[in-house]
């Protein structure tokens, strides 16, 4: 899922986004409670009114915010006080808010408000903010089954647990009680090192029920993508293809390019020669640094487009091998998409 | 022709560019030639290549930037000298040297290096900026014979004489003592009132021939295009549909919107019930208000899209009025696209 944060994937038509593969979107509850309010986007047709986007739309909880705002922010057993991103008032967030919130902009996936804890590495903390996700996933659950699933709406729990085996396990277990339409492993992508993700992910994927649909979120990059989906994971969202595409870094089949690179000046090859975005399609190399290094916004819009569709393709390539049973044999081909390539 | 300045109309992918119906874009001739440079956009298949666009560009020779960047301009017999934009280096533009621009980079069409006066109603300094925009367009012509015209390349005269009667009359037939592929009227749209521009296109159009492209520069509005139409005009390039699309205006059949205006926070209405853009096609009012409101670039790119479409359907419904003999009939209709129109 491309990362539409505000009701829109950053520059691009919703149109050029189904172009380049993309078939399900992620949009952000606290920001857009904040504005232009759920009220209003209910009002413009829902969150796919706002976005003009009829495929699936899937909404984090806020339990993310909680933990990148955090030191503005307050958490209690009821919920959690943030500090307002347009203003810098008080917000309040708690389980029932958090699903009515999600229910009114129309999501279709709503995920359960977590404790996401600051440091996934101190264990008392993570015990603590897991258990707490727990009674609080049980309120969502009870919430949700009196609101957004009367109308269709799905909810995915989040597993919780940091870098620890036995957390991880535990709250798999207590998640997965719960009959849902999908669960997700949360806490990862937190500045937490490799390992630390790759254990929780080996711990939590095999005890969540193979039919329902598992979710690493924020998760990552193409290694990250091989790496989770050989443990069972089916759905990702992720910043880095439109967040690097507007600060000008391209994934390429041969690694990572830096377009505001002198060396790209003269360059006439398209960013990819086995792509058919459309950056690569009509442009070079060079039209692109020179539309980067001059402030031109289409540079940094082609490069999104560019890295949505190579992100889309890799997912589609995972797809393709795990029908062939040859999915060990695209990890040389995603570990050079991941290098940094300098100009020639 | 929408603008496309530095190369590029901002923010807009050159396949929406065709499906809102452009069909020939205006680039800089300065400002390219500063940056990325004549030679990188050669090297990189020309202004078609660094544009992805397959349909005929025309340049700008360069004359209005002498006009526009005035304080710092000094206009001798040989060019001018001009401050660079980029660096605020000295560039000199003479004749022979706009030509060797406009030529490398490959411009469909080519527009003769003119002096535009400062101020088109003090007789003198029109006078004299016409008579050098004489001198010079006679060295552009023997340096396109000897460079563009052999790839191919038009190039179009321009004629001056500001708000002077007869001035306008005799620059028109000193312009048109070159056999030119096309004519140009220029020094309009510098800040004149709208009478000096008529004036200028009464006097001049009549004095074109009739079988080749008659273009006014920088013009307009809808109801100036319906003017200089039926005065003989035939191209216009103007920035109104992108720079207004940009800082949030969008034209409608209606009349002129403002979308950061709070009224249209729920109106649930496209921009244009008549229009099939982009922006009308997926998005409300409500919607393009938010968008613009928080900042987010996709505001400003649907508006300017629609801004275009709603430019080249005034187009397509003069010509078709050509066609039927029913010119006049519209102008009630561009009278009201050119209204303010406040939200309900």
């Amino acid at each position: 899922m491309p990362v539409g944060t505000k009701g829109t994937v950053r520059g691009v038509l919703p149109t050029d986004l189904r172009a380049v593969g993309s078939r399900m979107l992620l949009a952000n509850t606290f920001h857009l409670s904040l504005r232009p309010g759920e009220d209003v986007v209910r009002a413009l047709g829902g969150l796919h009114g706002l976005m003009g986007w009829d495929g699936p739309i899937l909404t984090d909880s806020g339990g993310y915010q909680v933990f990148s705002l955090g030191a503005r922010t307050k958490v209690d057993e009821d919920g959690a006080t943030l500090r307002s991103t347009v203003d810098g008032a008080p917000v309040r967030l708690t389980p029932e808010r958090v699903m009515e919130i999600q229910h009114r902009l129309g999501a279709d996936v709503a995920m359960a408000f977590d404790h996401c804890p600051a440091n996934p590495l101190a264990r008392d903390e993570v015990g603590r903010a897991t258990e707490r996700t727990h009674r609080w996933l049980a309120r969502c659950v009870t919430a949700w089954r009196e609101g957004g699933a009367k109308d269709g709406q799905s909810l995915f729990g989040i597993v919780q647990g940091g870098a620890f085996e036995d957390l991880r396990r535990e709250s798999a277990e207590t998640v997965t009680s719960h009959d849902l339409p999908g669960y997700a492993i949360g806490g990862v992508s937190v500045g937490e090192d490799r390992e630390a993700m790759l254990l929780a992910v080996n711990t939590a994927a095999p005890l969540l029920p193979d039919a329902k649909p598992r979710y690493l979120m924020g998760v990552g990059t193409p290694l990250d993508f091989l790496d989770a989906v050989e443990r069972g994971i089916d759905l990702f969202d992720c910043v880095t293809p439109t967040r690097h595409g507007r600060t000008h870094q391209a994934f390429t089949s041969e690694g990572r390019l830096n377009l505001r690179n002198r060396g790209w000046e003269r360059d006439t090859d398209p960013l990819d020669a086995t792509c058919d975005c459309p950056a690569c399609e009509r442009f070079t190399r060079g039209t692109l640094r020179y539309l980067c290094q001059s402030g031109e916004m289409l540079g940094g819009i082609l490069i999104t487009l560019h890295n949505l569709r190579f992100f889309h393709r890799l997912l589609e390539e995972i797809r393709a091998a795990i029908g062939a049973g040859t999915l060990a044999s695209l990890r040389p081909r995603f570990e050079r998409a991941q290098r940094r390539v300098g100009a020639s």
